[in-house]
């Protein structure tokens, strides 16, 4: 055990040696590794990792979190490497614990729809490989993340409309505790009322209260019948009513996702949609039983048009339905060749949809004055949207967007909204928590912080910012 | 403030003397009021409360439980007392907390499905008070149970197949906390990645963990076409068989209650159903749109046929299906006009669907071996079922309720299953849950109940047995 005043680098040597006694085949020091593993896919990186430890086992992340207690050297837990708010940048004197190699479906129980897993597993592994069983995981949030990642940051997606996010559709987990202790939550059951709610504690978490390395989750059915469209608007008013009303009247559509003129002129070039015009568009999916779905397209054309939508272009064959949802997925990359050299920073926020016609406007405006390009997409039938802000790669060009995001996120709490939808705080939403849920609040989440891993050893700076916490 | 060694009916004292000054109009000691609040619907009391406290506002709840945990008094929440697991049935030397008078919608967003209600309506007001919106809270439990109390009890009931749990559909609450202290957790957004679940952590908690004085919930569109159906089997393996095949084939049912022949002999003379035979009975609800509801019923009566269904009986007029479902909502007192002297215990158990009929087929062997009459009916599309052990009510008849029950619990979690749906721990089930989730799981959630209320003031003895407490 260290003497408590050591400096972090000598805490961080014992430690290392502690875990090449015990893992040296799965540690990693190279400098390659050390580089992918300092950030997501947002957020430069001030430190790399010391070390990355590719676990293989529960046992493993069991192993390393123990080490590092017991040596107070934080840990970050990594998965695919996909957050946008640099959840997986490390502190000074870190390791970083890759759980990628963690990719068996342990069970699956077809007649019960859900499957248990290891947390390294990436949504669409898992979809590929149940295939056969006429299930599949529903939440989709665009990029090949994994399943434990998904869970840290209570991630969503597309799908969300009908299906939920990932507080819905996990039954149970499996989590390493700060000091290495292994236990479970929930189970197998659909519902059930015996003690704390620790499954959805830890969804969300973003890796700060324990290290998730498996997971039972709900599946569902492959839908009889599927179908996409496409409907165009001239004005961004028409299709956020009609968007809402859709949701009003209960229609249990499958998608229903947004793209502003700007984004869906940059989409058309990237991905090749010569048939649409650079205008608002709604992308819908519908799907169930063949009568359901076409009453729901019945009804939906008829809230468009009443709502002067132009006429719905359709997309039966799964070959047109999936150019029309890469379409969508690529929309990042296609706001990217708007001008290869800047660089995109994507904004997340979400309102109560009565309140995302207000909000649009706003942004649109904030996005004028700003001087930046931003092209506007989103899951609006959650009241859910990002702004893809393109800007110049120099610290100039990043505290631009910043500003404009600072900006965006302002409008939506004054909105009754919430600073993130789905990509999670990390360290891009740190100084909007207290704005939204109040002092009080994140003094009850500091104590539950503490109280689960008092050493501050899992994934420290994120999530929280610093300030009083709960005493009871 | 008091003297830490001072007896506990002193500090009560001192407490009483402090809360007399602040609101003595809302204080009750009077006995039949006591006794009113020492008990729900199941579970004798050991003591009354020594005061009975009438809350008419959040501030309210603050002031009692800010000086309650200055004196280190216990606080039990009351609201409707339809608890059947002990919940609101006070220790020694206790207060009780009634909500009951804070009953105002405060806000209803219906353009959002959304509204904000004060913890002490109940359902069925809540219900009737938006009528005319077109919305309606899905969530129902049977009993005329409190909106506060179905959250802490992380209640569910008939329609959870179709529309989730409380859990689903709560979006934020009002909590003071311990010391009283007024916090809020989530909002009004439909899904958020902004910090822990505070909101998940309370739905649950049954009063031990802070005191719920507002709800915002998540409403929904009265359906346009509701339709209601009865069909009887031969054998309890083909009524199961069709839920639950009815589950795996997606077919979106509004509800799937299942009534085995003796509770369904008993409701048949109490509701007055002559039309149908004492047998195996599933009840089946679907909602939707026209042409969906016609889609849904023709694969229910496929799948049925398939398993030997009899005919269905279909009930589509408001007041046919009213009759239905008031006969379902009346199994308990069905139940209890089997022996009007007797007292009747519900046991409350889940498992995954598929293995539910093995489960009961067990239960079925429990109770003949145990002599004792036990109707059984259920939320067969969750795999959630009760039996409704009718019993002596002498402490030798609950005996032998209390053995039996434990059986059923014993079989439920030796096939994956949970010791509760629904009803919640209490005092009633703190004997199974290191069994279902892990000594160190448990360990845990005693480490959030010290961190949130350490001087244990929040409904002690209750959802937790004691044990060691997590240190990180």
């Amino acid at each position: 055990m260290p003497d408590s005043s050591s400096s972090a680098s000598a805490r961080l040597a014992a430690a290392l040696a502690s875990l090449h006694g015990q893992m040296a085949d799965r540690i990693s020091t190279a400098s390659s590794v050390r580089e992918e593993h300092s950030h997501g896919e947002a957020m430069n990186a001030a430190f790399l990792p010391e070390a990355v430890i590719f676990a293989e086992s529960t046992d493993d992340v069991s192993a390393v979190l123990s080490i590092c207690h017991d040596h107070r050297v934080p840990v970050v837990a990594f998965g695919a490497g996909t957050s946008v708010e640099g959840h997986v940048v490390p502190p000074e004197h870190a390791i970083s614990l890759d759980l990628s190699r963690m990719t068996d479906i342990i069970q699956l129980n077809a007649e019960d729809l859900d499957c248990r897993v290891q947390a390294g597993i990436t949504r669409q592994t898992l979809n590929t490989e149940i295939r056969a069983s006429g299930l599949f995981f529903p939440v989709d949030p665009g990029g090949e993340a994994t399943i434990g990642g998904m869970c840290a940051t209570r991630a969503s997606g597309t799908a969300a409309v009908r299906y939920g996010t990932m507080k819905e559709n996990v039954l149970g987990l499996t989590v390493v505790l700060a000091t290495g202790e292994i236990i479970r939550t929930g189970g197998r059951v659909r519902k059930s009322s015996t003690g704390y709610d620790l499954t959805s504690l830890f969804i969300g978490s973003e890796g700060t209260l324990g290290v998730i390395t498996e997971v039972q989750l709900r599946l569902h059915g492959r839908p009889e019948t599927l179908s996409a469209a496409v409907c165009q608007f001239e004005t961004l008013d028409d299709a956020i009513l009609t968007a809402m009303e859709i949701i009003q009247c209960g229609i249990p559509i499958n998608r229903v996702e947004l793209m502003d003129s700007m984004q869906m002129d940059a989409s058309i070039r990237y991905s090749k949609l010569e048939e649409y015009q650079p205008l608002t568009t709604l992308f819908f999916e519908f799907a169930g039983a063949s009568a359901a779905v076409q009453e729901q397209v019945t009804a939906t054309e008829a809230v468009a048009a009443a709502n002067n939508g132009l006429s719905f272009a359709w997309a039966n064959t799964p070959e047109e339905r999936n150019r029309l949802w890469k379409a969508r997925h690529d929309a990042f990359w296609a706001a990217k060749a708007i001008d290869p050299k800047a660089r995109v920073i994507s904004t997340d926020c979400i309102v109560p949809i009565s309140r995302l016609g207000e909000l649009i406007a706003g942004v649109h405006q904030d996005i004028e004055a700003s001087g930046l390009r931003a092209p506007l997409l989103g899951h609006v039938g959650d009241g859910n949207f990002h702004t893809l802000i393109i800007t110049d790669d120099t610290p100039e060009g990043h505290a631009r967007a910043w500003e404009l995001d600072k900006k965006i996120v302002a409008r939506a709490l004054s909105l009754d909204g919430s600073c993130s939808g789905e990509h999670g705080v990390g360290m891009g939403k740190l100084d909007f928590l207290e704005t939204e849920h109040g002092a009080g609040t994140l003094a009850v989440m500091r104590a539950l912080k503490d109280t689960m891993d008092p050493r501050h050893i899992l994934n420290p700076g994120k999530l929280l910012p610093a300030g009083p916490v709960y005493r009871g």
